[in-house]
């Protein structure tokens, strides 16, 4: 971290940042330009909130040098992070596709959806037991019993599953039926909830949140580590802009940003980010040769009576033709699917 | 709801429409234009999703007409809800002020800071316990203790109290504690934390996400309301966007626009949007003048040393001749503080 | 388009806003639902602009139906356009990749850039003779000395070239000297330049401004194509957002929504999106999986000593190892290079 | 400047930037700190663009330290620039209101107009002879026919006036009929339009792009004053957000922000902010009440029959009453109107 001081301030100022930064432990380092002194903190500002340091008398600005995050960071881990679980890696070889509907309504609907997912060669079935609305008045979902129904059918068709917990009370119940936990979007800061699945023995599948930037996905993520769970699947699904053609823009640069600073695993939702299942096959495209690991796709046996996302869903044979092109572009990679 | 059809759609395709709305039970009512027909759905589309219409073959986009939210909007209650407690009005003639440290750090500095609030005319203590942050190495806050802390000195200072509440499972200790509940901004679309105030008998004051539309600030108000919690007030504390010179950017416009469409006091946090105490009285009046209830400001009794947003807050003494800047625009306004 | 009445506008409003849509040509198509009343307008309003409308007494809103563009949109034009030049087909088959440095510097410079563009199967030469920049402290161009060596370099490397103009009096001077006419982001709405491109015989590359949505980049292409010039390529080169990690976001999703609504050929600029090197080939070959019809390219022999943008500047190498990738990529696709 | 090196980057590759930032005049300053070696650049940075120093083996980031532009900054003209015209003084004790129809439509829409403006105690008629308008289908203005009633008419009233220019060529026609010239929001990044308003003896009024930054707003300003027109008068306009209920987001920061960093005066336009006049009463008082210098207004004899932003205008009666809230609210601020 760096002290910017304003231009013309003097020794009397300058001493008491050098004293204050003393008292936190850190050593001052000054560098006296033309204008203005600028003042290097040395030591590791990543532990510990220097701030409010911009409060003392003289200071321009705090300019932080070094990123915040570290155990997800490559500078101490440099080498690729590959999250396993019954046979399956992610962020390995082989490109992870994860797919189905965005909630679980029924039995039927699973099972046609996971059927689908499965013969098109996808690895894990994504499915909600419980749903984030923004209204009140929309389908919460299924609870419980959608997280029941998910686990027998995955089982039938030797698939994994993917469903997303809610709350910090609810994540060990989430545990018990599904294998990888999801992290919404918009929990991607309730930090309740993140030290609760860091605590578990599964693997996470962390959401960035549409305003969020990428350091503070990386810190959501270390957030998880710090509790012990090193099992983090990153996945950028949209941010939120000013263009409105799309529900969400997709930030493909998010994934080669993420592959240079962290070694976790990087996926991406191409369908929360279209909002329109007319161009999901061309965004799965785009991150897959972006460099991600691996995709979550919206399927739905039938679409225009889905109870949520409908609209951004992709119909199984649309889904099967994605699959092949999605082999393609893998092998590009080196990869297979 | 309005179904707009594809140039060109044939007359079966706009007669599937007409049936699926028929389906779930709302009427359709056909124009035809020049190049497309356009089908209206009459009925309440607040409390039915249909969005997944926009899947049928033909179908060019569906456009919402009426807002999405009923009990917090003015169509059925035009008058301006008044939150009482304790002889304190939010939303009523007088302006409300609500200030204090950001995080509760020990009792002699939530002490210097209560008399410094009392002493310049401020009827709310504010200070957190729960502190969300997005470093895991940041301060947490006191937990349980800094709700003690909390209630021992509003007692002392006969001031009423505002802290947060981070999941479902502390808002009942956080409720013992305290007059106003507080969902914070990172927290505004956690729905299952949204019911649980909904469900108890004390204010909640609900701050809009940095990544929130008004319309969504406004569906996750009526999420509270809809438990049967009617004492809502809505906080406008900074949107995010591309700008740096601030932390966030203050939506003033966010003030008059919930006061044309919802009958709940609507008041604004400064200190969170300038994320400097230089912007912090520019701002504060702005809020004012612009028709806010009231305003969240962050003041320490020595922001140099704070362990959280010390960079933001007010001096006493600056807060002080704020203050009575506020009380002469409040006047303009017709109001008193 | 569409007019939403007031909850309980009266039938002498509803009667007023008639009269109104007639005096403007147009007819009225009334609907009265439970609430509210909404009053189709029928006709072409993409030619005629009501939005003062709304400003009559009972009008809640005004809805647009129908997309404002036509020259540029696929009702009227549903066959792809190719943009040819030369034996060269922008929009057909072949992926066209324009290559070169940001900005002329000197001729040994733009010497080495287009042997190396050339060498490595690009067919387009990019450069800037006039360079927008933020601070009028920085390298503004060559000018027509630029322009010159420009003109000079391509003929030698027989290759076409691409280059800004950035004000209507110099359209004419840039025409002279090169192939196509870059439109930069930050000209995306000066509409005199617009028209000033629109009524010459040159290709016309348009980049999206970083402001601006996919509608106004669409509209700002119907400026062109209303003077006379069909030949416009769009160009995607990331939007503005709150992410820190990159200089823009670059905006994927444009590339199929503009295919979907318009017949007009899309590129992408991965290099002013990225502004690090290090992002540009993960970029690239993710709006070409994406449907991209071809790539702007910043290569520069010595980025480390660039004038202008050094840092987001691919070396030789790196471009002709990323050519190879993209040709594997564009056969996945059904195409080639 | 700030050069931070790679974890690990050794001493050849330091020596390497060191010896680079000597090529260029500026001294280096070198800091090892525990995990990382960091390089200042002494020298004023704001005349020189090292940003390519970023593409040096080994370097991880430049930060910048000093903000980037210098005749606009405080730092060497810490006293309020007064920008002043015939008498009326902006950036003076006077709060300066500009107003009038967004597009010059007809001589009598102008007189009633300007009539209205100036019983209400306005000093200043805006209006608009050249229209940027985003789609070519919307009206663009009377042009030079506009700018001869406008100096009509403000004569007659005893009115100054502000009118826009689009391009470099008609700079010196508008600069003929207007007494203030105004570069739009569109054209903030005009760089040629910006030397040309700078060439002349005229007072500037520089309109925020709608996705600009306050820094490039300043740096903007600095083109201007680069070429010895110091009579600059910026303007805060909204900038483009992800929210939907405004047109704009009114950034009211801006306001103490260039109070803070630079000494010319600011005013603020809030009705292509709100982009519906109910919201133009509660963002001009907080505009003053924040700080600002002067508001530019729209107001329309009729606003159902405006050619352009009719939604947005005042009626006179409206803008007579806001006129007397401004000016206790002026008042409070210790000004007048």
């Amino acid at each position: 971290m760096i002290v910017v001081m304003q231009h013309g301030a003097g020794r009397e100022k300058i001493d008491h940042v050098v004293s204050e930064i003393g008292k936190h432990g850190f050593k001052a380092h000054l560098s006296e330009g033309q204008e203005r002194t600028i003042i290097g903190i040395v030591g590791d500002g990543r532990l510990t909130d220097l701030q409010h340091l911009e409060n003392l008398p003289g200071v321009d600005a705090i300019v932080k040098v070094l990123k915040p995050f570290k155990l997800v960071g490559r500078d101490f881990h440099p080498a690729d992070t590959v999250v396993k679980l019954d046979g399956v890696e992610i962020g390995a070889d082989k490109v992870v596709i994860m797919a189905g509907p965005c909630a679980i309504e029924s039995e039927s609907q699973l099972y046609a959806a996971a059927k689908a997912v499965k013969e098109a060669g996808a690895k894990v079935l994504r499915g909600g037991a419980f749903k984030p609305r923004s209204s009140p008045y929309s389908f919460q979902g299924l609870g419980e019993e959608g997280l029941k129904l998910m686990a027998r059918v995955k089982e039938e068709f030797g698939l994994l599953s993917v469903t997303e917990a809610l709350t910090p009370a609810t994540v060990e119940l989430v545990a018990e039926y599904t294998d990888i936990i999801q992290i919404g979007a918009r929990n991607m800061q309730n930090f309740g909830l993140l030290r609760e699945v860091g605590k578990i023995d599964r693997p996470v599948l962390l959401k960035r949140g549409m305003m969020n930037t990428v350091e503070e996905l990386l810190l959501s993520a270390e957030y998880i580590l710090a509790e012990g769970n090193g099992r983090v699947i990153l996945c950028e699904r949209g941010i939120r802009t000013f263009e409105k053609y799309t529900r969400a823009t997709l930030d493909v640069s998010c994934i080669p940003v993420c592959k240079r600073y962290s070694h976790l695993p990087v996926i991406a939702d191409p369908s929360h980010a279209a909002g329109s299942w007319s161009y999901v096959a061309g965004l799965s495209m785009a991150a897959i040769a972006a460099g991600a690991d691996g995709l979550l796709v919206e399927v739905h046996p039938d679409p225009a009576s889905a109870l949520s996302d409908g609209k951004q869903s992709l119909r199984p044979e649309k889904f099967q033709a994605l699959m092949k092109q999605l082999k393609a572009v893998a092998a590009v990679m080196g990869r297979s699917l």
